[in-house]
């Protein structure tokens, strides 16, 4: 009896939200109030307060809530397990803290004051993530009012710290093990890739990052006096740094694909499928032109292949006009975008054997790895993403998109690796948020939808788990 | 009868070097204790008074003087025409000012109070340049006391802006051009290439200094979200600076080396006699071994042969540990050591072409010129070559050696210029003399010996002109 129909919303959930529509929108505006900036110590108050908000209206919505310290900002953990113990149980992640307002002067409307503008709800935190997860306390409400209890048991996650780092998560989750086993995990902090295109986000890419410093004489020396007779160390590292690239754009480090997982044709065409505007994105970009590996389109080059890139170049005399310095030493930053299945710590002894056959007489070159993640890629075909597309379905009237992303969510690793379920990356962002800039918004259509969405998932995830 | 043997020094200048040994110490050592340092206005005193003190200092020895205002510190031009208008006329070139002493306790014995040790007379100014400026003078003295007149007319030149770039010095020259004319320019600001061993500087390289500008998307990038889809700005400038060397060290600019001049065997032949310890040069340096263009010498590198070095790299994140930007922008700043005949502006128009030809799309790259200056060889056949042979040969007792110069000595350029006269470049200090460091220092075997040797040429050139 609690199958409900995988095409709509179903009645009794509709109209739960349509009721309490202005409740739930003035408790979002109360929560976006406080000014939870997890990056400045004068807002530590804010923060803790924001954790006692959030746990008190997990309590109203009918779950239990604690507030665990850590040394930094608190986590809240929400908890109802009357479904039983061979019900599955679900645990969503989500954050109260948000990035800084600054600079205040390019906000249209006061940042921690909610204003509707154009159908978006203005305010830092909007999107990121308070709005995203006050859904997942109001869709439980919804259920837990309208029929009295969950058919999963759920577990809600709500760190304070996910601006700085989530210093504190992981050994929270490992040290908490127990309470916060889970069958699957579901996490509402990304983006839609349009307006009315939900959105399955399935794929992370990792990371390796390194320092790659080169020394050339002991100190900085006249380029007349000396320059042609002792190995300039700038020119050492502009000629390691070329090649690691061929001429089509492919990454040149001996065995730096071997690892990788062709995506198929199949993630190809959807990929190719989606609404995507190249010259839009050019020019948000403000580059000439676009670029990149040879044989892949701009998503697939973001989303499903590996990059190396320079991120900091340092040497000798940056200032204004000329000095004939030979510098002494030169260093670059490069980070090595990751895919499935590469690994991290491969990638630095194939990067480090690169440098090494290419590191020139005359000159020491040191490699530092600075910090790696591991890509991820969701395996599509379980029940926990089944039950997430008919909840989108029946909540945006078509069936999400499966997107991906080429940046890095490392809270998404440890939940797979510590926890060992499925993630669902289901998020109810949009493309120009503004979520770490001045006036950050959240859809009101997306705020809607996406309630039901999310109450729906909690209904399929029983059908499936 | 003026004609002194070439092999000896003539005894009468001998006897009053000899006789007057204490008081022209005395004399240099009240010029090293006036602190005149260009580049620090507090000592503006201190150089007015020093040039006043040269002025003075020229008249005792039987020299006009004169004090000439520039909006930098004074001039000092001394003249003596008693030898006539078909004699021919020298120009000597020296300057007053020192570079700043600091740091302070970095010296044995305070920089403005001359101390002797070990043979060697230690104070800011001692070798860069008042000790060599004042052999001109004090040569003078001995030829008009002894003798009475001088076989040549003369005019001494001293500024007092050499170490902040003579930056009133060319406009001057070139006002007066009438009153500096003279068939021959001696300049007395460099070193011997050992003791012992007299030297002629007979090369400078020039200078064509560039900045490269890289600029890839209008802001920073997160290189998770855009990396592998838009052109790294930093990743192209390493792929255009690793384009100007190919595998052996030779620029790879085309036409780079299309006007260079070959040296010739003799030349080289007279390089590779010269007692050269690479070791000990490496060493000094602090490179973990030495290197450069294919097929020659390290002195030859650094005097024959042009470079193409970075001076500085700027790029995107440059702090400690990792940020993952993608950088909107590029820098580097390039210059070209050129040798005879290599044109500084042809160079610029070389190295723009070959920037534009391996610049990637996806970029846009601007190359800027900051500054150049033309290289210099000496033609070593004409008499005042042949008279400094002589000179330096009966001062210290063997020939002099040819040797070049890594670095640019812009005056020596313009004097030939302006001048259109031969510039014959004669110094007297050492290797390791902390010309710009603590603990300046000149030998005090090559004063005494100086002394002698700028005296005899004056005679000598007397025999050519």
């Amino acid at each position: 009896m609690l199958t409900a129909s995988p095409t709509a919303v179903p009645a009794d959930i509709d109209q739960f939200f349509t009721e309490n529509e202005p409740r739930i929108r003035g408790e979002l505006f109360d929560l976006l109030r406080i000014p939870s900036v997890s990056a400045r110590s004068e807002h530590n108050e804010d923060t803790a307060r924001t954790a006692e908000w959030v746990a008190r209206s997990m309590r109203d919505a009918g779950l239990q809530a604690t507030v665990h310290r850590t040394p930094g900002h608190p986590i809240v953990v929400g908890e109802w397990r009357g479904a039983g113990s061979t019900a599955p149980t679900v645990l969503a992640y989500g954050h109260y803290d948000v990035q800084p307002a600054e600079p205040l002067e390019l906000w249209a409307s006061p940042p921690f004051e909610p204003t509707i503008r154009d159908g978006r709800i203005y305010a830092r935190g909007s999107v990121d993530d308070k709005g995203q997860l006050f859904l997942h306390v109001k869709a439980l409400e919804a259920l837990l009012r309208t029929r009295g209890a969950l058919p999963v048991n759920v577990v809600l996650l709500v760190e304070g710290e996910e601006e700085v780092g989530s210093e504190h998560l992981s050994s929270f989750i490992e040290a908490n093990a127990q309470l916060l086993r889970a069958d699957a995990v579901v996490i509402s902090d990304s983006a839609m890739f349009a307006p009315g295109l939900p959105s399955i986000l399935s794929s992370l890419r990792g990371m390796a990052y390194f320092q790659i410093d080169v020394q050339g004489p002991s100190v900085d020396l006249h380029s007349g006096s000396y320059g042609g007779a002792v190995v300039n160390p700038a020119m050492a590292l502009a000629r390691i740094l070329a090649t690691m690239h061929d001429g089509s754009g492919h990454v040149a480090i001996e065995g730096f694909y071997d690892k990788v997982v062709d995506w198929g044709a199949a993630a190809r065409d959807e990929i190719r499928a989606l609404p995507f505007d190249e010259e839009h994105f050019r020019v948000e970009t403000g580059s000439p032109s676009l670029g990149g590996e040879a044989g892949f389109s701009t998503l697939e080059r973001l989303w499903m292949r590996p990059t190396c890139e320079i991120n900091g170049l340092l040497s000798g005399y940056t200032g204004e006009g000329a000095k004939t310095v030979l510098p002494s030493k030169a260093m670059a930053k490069v980070s090595c975008r990751l895919v499935p299945d590469q690994d991290p710590q491969e990638i630095e002894r194939l990067l480090r054997a690169h440098v090494e056959r290419y590191a020139p007489k005359g000159v020491s070159v040191t490699v530092t790895h600075l910090h790696g993640g591991r890509p991820w890629r969701a395996n599509l075909d379980g029940p926990l993403f089944d039950a997430a597309r008919r909840a989108l379905a029946a909540a945006f009237g078509r069936e999400p998109v499966i997107t991906g992303e080429g940046g890095s969510i490392p809270v998404v690793g440890d939940f797979q690796r510590i926890l060992g379920a499925p993630v669902l990356l289901m998020g109810f962002g949009l493309p120009g948020e503004n979520a770490h800039a001045p006036n950050e918004w959240m859809s009101e259509e997306n705020f809607t939808r996406g309630l039901r969405a999310v109450a729906m998932l909690y209904q399929e995830l029983a059908v499936n788990g």
